[in-house]
């Protein structure tokens, strides 16, 4: 209800403030018998970290996760798995003087409105920080997905403001070492950081797109009704701190398409139904067919900009407000690791759900 | 769990394939109280009807809608709303010569993939005739939301195919009488039909897409981690038929604005905070913000085209299908009361959440 | 949340009202590929019906159920199954005069607390009629655990006021016909058949404990913490028409044992653990240990009986209220088929939801 | 659907083993605006916590409770609350001679069946430490009833054996100091200790009853078909470690009752309705009806006795075991704030739900 819970068998549910003790979460519904992989789960915990590259804001979290219960001599019970991740480096006093401001686009006014109070420090339950719980426990759904499956998952940055990758998915090589934009491609990547750049160096902030593949998931995953596959995988990536659009397979563009065109003709691949194109982005009627999973995520510029701004207090008067804090130009790279982790908490939860489904 | 659910507390549960006895669903959770109207639930389904138009399909349903219970005389008495809609006008024969066959882009592959086996009549389960039952529950949450706030729900077809609505929606006007596009731009409205006569008459399908504006909804509804509002109408959303794509406010847009340009300063308007711009949509940190509620929605041309097509059959041979039936050429028009039934889902179900959340 | 669907996985939702046009429900998460036998569906409904001898209410009720939805040649297919029952044989007006009145011990005045009107004709929501839909949606849940794990359920009456069956458990024939008080012990029945007699004859009530008894259910079914099995078995009967208890296994004679006594040994029993004694009803710790399972449900008298009353009206006037409608003197007979079914429905969620927990 | 949530809207989430680091939860939809002492939280788990007396196991642990969200500047916040309680003294290797071993009504063997595996340490999951989470998570709920309509609990051990207590409710005290066995009957208190004494002096373990009293629940609370209010008190008192039964008002005692005896006529009290007797322990129909809620929950004697018993272990041996460790002799007096606590977690969640049913 108060919808800090997400998926139903394999099933997330997080806490915490970016100010307070600690955040975290429960991952109920994990099968017993997975080998955890607790390093695994600390290395994307970094790539979402703050601080990793000269792009990123300065602010430093060392982000250490600490895993409660579930795991026993590092196998899953079955049990709930609970992590927390203590908070540190706060510099909660930025934030009095804003404490009664409410910040262009941001979620003070609407926090406010809603409970009638608000933990104005560092955006509270709203700030982007609660993302690492989900990074968190999605790196235990991947796991799942990956032991389970054999299942990959690959999000990369395709687009920030004008710095669009044209390359198709299929030339991507996601082998290689992710570079600090998380763009599979360098020459695109070069002209993303020289945006990113000026943006930095100018108080501006940049939007951009996260595209993702996911290979390896079976036909069968998803629900043919409410919760089809790519609505769930499109809530998840909505709920993202950010996010203003979402589209699998052909998407916006099918929009501008005839029939003839866009269905994808099935033939027989590996001995198995499989289609020649993939306008479909690996899911009809909401259950995936086999094919890959593709799917993009629009993130809009983030408000924490460095420059003046008019806005209204809570006074109702209105104020110029200019607002301090270290924050990122550009979270499109670190937003990489957290796109996967919802994606591998939606298809983990589908996994799991598909198995009620013949007698 | 099988997905047949839609909402927490104003939850839609419905049932029914194309081609079997009835459709139907309950609506529970609906507050006592309400005067309902059932004659406007009748109008919403004559909206999405098929047959309205010489640009739809020639099939002919009456869709008339028998409410069973959770209604005495006629006021809601928060017991559940059961709806039940006879099928008629059903030739399950055209389909026979289908039952082996996975049609492109259609969910039969996938169905057999997941249950497998598969009511092949007409799309079973996976047939749009579903989303009747979608209508009629969202008439009834359209009325909660009018009866307890005073919501409008607006809903119209802003492109189809190359014929793209481009007035803003602050100019247009919703009190005209809906045309058989339900493009409320008569200009515009005259380019999509000239489109949907030609892809009628050579067989084709358009896609396009749907946007909607919600006036009305207070600041405050929506919860601000995973159940976002936008997040959770998107998944409604794409939970449609045919959907590839959702955006909210300024949507894939914004992945090309700078934070400066794409920040909307609060200023006071009648008395309390608002927005001067609207590029959130209404929606800041998953909470609305009382200003109007703007969306788009990417539908696919659908897949059951009039030509012949390369694909498989169940035995694992390439063969040769055409897909008979009476099918639309442009599904956007009737996909408009969806679109809104959906909406109002969501939106009703967030109002009552959002009772619960002060002491 | 408003509380009319019960189950995660395979999950009843059922509405209707004693007077309202009809009753029935929506079974989501059966299985596909379960070949349903409707006629048996039926055959449980007969079981509950009124009017089946001369020691229950003349009201006559058809109760024919029709199957819509989610079944295709004789087959589920893993869609929703929705059925009804139509209304017959109400006398409506037999209400009319209590519509001001709080009968005893009804539900008159908490609805009207509740939701701030109600539907007085027959009890509305809250008349025993809506236990139809459970029966016909448990008999479905029954098929599913006859047809994937053998299991067999046995309801009966083990007490009615005074008449209290002594037999153990062991020592019953369930294949032979059930005779008129569902009570499989001729004696015993014989003495409850006179205090039925009685009371019907004298305007009295009368209550009593139905007990159940479940072979076939394998161990490991159930959760350890909160959704124990035999927490949501009590959860399931507590929600049925007038009743006030439950126990498993030993139950409240546990409260007199000590440890020594109580603990069931374990020992080798074709080939795997079995308990020498069965004080634990099948569960320990929450989960199935594949011993039977074993209940117990203690019934109130109902509260409608054909003596004057004293109570109170909507307007705050003491009043006499002699309750007319033609009700039973025990309803116990008629409630072995809902203990039945609402076992059927826990145990085929526990049996789905089992299917998750392991890698 | 692993089952480690209870509630709907004001849901509570545990974590943790009996050896592990830590045991802890989430409490997800608390209102804001709620004063939060702390302290009465830490008090609540003193009540639990194990070596208040020589009447219980010696084994020492603090249970010192930190809040890690959800609270700012003493206030909640609307968003959840995390807690932790690291676990101390743990004496693991007491339970590595059993590790291969199925004790006598214990979870081993049922946990090995479902999970193919098990920490096989203290209990695992499956220890009734899991029940701390529940006090400490159950105290937020109690505050927030208090602090929303004065709400009043009290639970108090109304039979041990033999020793039983007979005073009606009406007539007993809870102003008075709790005493060791937490009876508020002092001369029955006394008869209890001659048993919990000589049953820690022999090795063997007692069962007995908790009755619980509730007053100050308006009319209203509770839904009417599958969520009855006594319905879900059910549940969640037989999801209590050892509790094998629970009764509302009447209980079992009203299966020997007649209608006329049982029902409560209506008065007019204080200006509204009342009923002169509570055979219905103040739910009717599944919806608080104002009176005071009474009900009884049955434990058995606890598994853990100290002397020999025969049992199997892993291989399928018979083999003997006698059980270690520190165990209480008799677990009612430290049941009795678990009980409190999980009635809290119901009624609050009830007492949010209610909100949502009316226009």
């Amino acid at each position: 209800m108060a919808g800090n819970s997400f998926g139903q068998v394999f099933r997330l549910t997080t806490f915490g403030e970016s100010h307070g003790a600690a955040i975290g979460g429960i991952v109920d519904g994990c099968p017993a018998g997975l080998h955890l992989d607790t390093e695994a789960v600390q290395r994307e915990l970094d790539r979402r970290r703050p601080g990793q590259s000269d792009l990123s804001t300065p602010r430093k979290e060392s982000d250490t996760v600490e895993i409660l219960s579930g795991v026993f001599e590092n196998v899953t019970t079955g049990h709930p798995i609970a992590f927390i991740i203590r908070n540190a480096d706060q510099r909660s006093k930025d934030y009095d003087k804003l404490k009664d401001v409410y910040r262009p686009s941001h979620a003070d006014y609407v926090h406010e409105a809603k409970y009638g109070l608000r933990d104005h420090r560092g955006g509270g339950r709203s700030s982007a920080r609660e993302t690492a719980s989900r990074v968190a426990g999605g790196a235990i759904a991947r796991q799942l997905l990956k032991a389970a499956l054999g299942v990959e998952i690959n999000g990369y940055v395709s687009a920030i403001a004008e710095a669009v990758l044209e390359e198709p998915v299929e030339s991507l090589d996601f082998s290689l070492p992710e570079n600090e934009l998380r763009c599979p491609h360098p020459a695109t990547a070069a002209r993303m950081r020289t945006l990113v750049e000026e943006a930095r160096d100018s108080g501006e902030t940049l939007g951009g797109v996260v595209s993702c593949v996911v290979k390896g998931i079976p036909a069968g995953l998803g629900e043919p009704v409410f919760d089809k596959l790519h609505a769930d995988l499109g809530k998840a990536m909505l709920s993202i701190n950010a996010v203003k659009g979402f589209e699998i397979g052909s998407g916006f563009a099918a929009a501008k398409m005839r029939g003839s065109e866009h269905n994808d003709a099935f033939e027989i691949k590996d001995g198995k139904p499989a289609t020649s194109t993939n306008h479909s982005g690996g899911v009809q009627g909401g259950i995936s067919n086999g094919m890959n999973i593709n799917f993009g995520v629009a993130f809009k510029p983030v408000a924490s900009i460095k420059k003046a701004q008019n806005t209204v207090n809570r006074q109702g008067e209105a104020v110029n407000v200019e607002i301090g804090g270290r924050h990122d130009p550009c979270v499109l790279p670190r937003a990489v690791p957290i796109v996967e982790a919802m994606a591998a908490l939606v298809l983990a939860d589908h996994y799991l759900r598909n198995r009620t489904v013949k007698l």
